[in-house]
């Protein structure tokens, strides 16, 4: 599958990416509920996961003790997760002109499993071109420091151990390599400041979606 | 990894190919037993599965409506198993200077996933080179007339509905392709006459093993 072939569908393809805690899926929601009352179909989906099969591999990967794939075993299933995904869910979506927002995708394996050993982002690499090519048309990077994201964290139930576990230096860390994949795809992606309020990040993101899809509309006349 | 890393294993990796009903379970224990008899440290193993990782991933992907998942999605699925049943099972077997035997290996997968549609073939090549890299020391080619395989196969209980679903034309046509895969691999296929009486099949099956592994030893020498 080649970029040309799968980016001739009509819809809109919008991406979250950022560190936990950063406000993602609060986001995509608000987006969601935003672009639905201005009239777009808009199906909201996520990674891993997002269709019945890849849903099924998510679990497969993420029970169980967490080393027992190595991370090349762990590279192909969330590549054959993310095919199975864009498949089924989609470019079937985009295909009937509607807004796929997703909740993470291929920048995330980019991130967190080409950064956890050096060699491992050209394999993530040649493994997207191979078997998954396409790209958001664009890609929100929720920004911010992580100890603000951590401390967001700590006010939801659960979440603070697994936050610790992760540790403030680790975030740090996928900040920056977030930041640098922004630079990377600059034309795709938009930095915003997740510190501002709920509200105003709301604001930014939809301001973004609108003009990509102004944008998409207007290269559909005649 | 690339090819020259993976080979330095001192060991004997073995594996048997052919259609279903060729007998390569049977011969595969019989080469074990005879190695063994030798004072060779043997493990037999198959595909897909092989490892615990790599089995839960062949029932995940066997269990189920065959049609729930696409051909490329099975290819990366099958992909990250032999990764896992490599990393876990072949290669510390090998680096421990053991003989592996294995039912079916990435010739399997070049034949029925590469024949599936005609384009598949490269893609199973290059996620080979990416993520697997090794190649069999030598690959028994279990060779015989499918009709002969399917009387065979009718003798033995529950075997014979499945064998009706699949079709003499379709075995013919993987006959075919499993012989011309050796012509492309001429240096580690064997085409053994499956034909022959059992015996005779199993004592060219352990010449060929045997002169491998003479060669194997010879090559150890300083």
């Amino acid at each position: 599958m080649t970029q040309q072939e799968t980016n001739t569908a009509s819809g809109l393809f919008l991406t979250f990416e950022g560190i936990d805690g950063s406000g993602k899926s609060t986001q995509c929601k608000r987006l969601a509920a935003s672009l639905r009352a201005a009239g777009h179909d808009v199906i909201l989906t996520r990674e891993p996961g997002g269709s019945p099969g890849a849903e099924e591999i998510r679990r497969m990967v993420l029970e169980g003790n967490p080393d027992r794939w190595s991370a090349e075993t762990e590279i192909l299933l969330f590549t054959a997760a993310r095919r199975d995904h864009l498949e089924r869910t989609i470019l079937p979506a985009l295909e009937a002109g509607k807004v796929v927002i997703c909740d993470r995708f291929a920048d995330s394996t980019r991130m967190y499993q080409g950064m956890s050993r050096g060699d491992l982002r050209a394999t993530v690499d040649q493994l997207h071109a191979l078997m998954i090519g396409r790209e958001p048309d664009l890609t929100m990077l929720i920004d911010m420091d992580p100890a603000v994201g951590l401390s967001r964290a700590k006010g939801r139930q659960g979440t603070e151990e697994r936050f610790e576990d992760f540790g403030i230096g680790l975030q740090e860390k996928m900040r920056a390599g977030f930041l640098t994949l922004a630079k990377e795809f600059a034309g795709r992606f938009r930095v915003i400041d997740g510190v501002q309020d709920i509200d105003t990040v709301a604001a930014d993101i939809l301001r973004h979606a609108t003009d990509a899809l102004a944008i998409e509309a207007g290269s559909d006349q005649p």
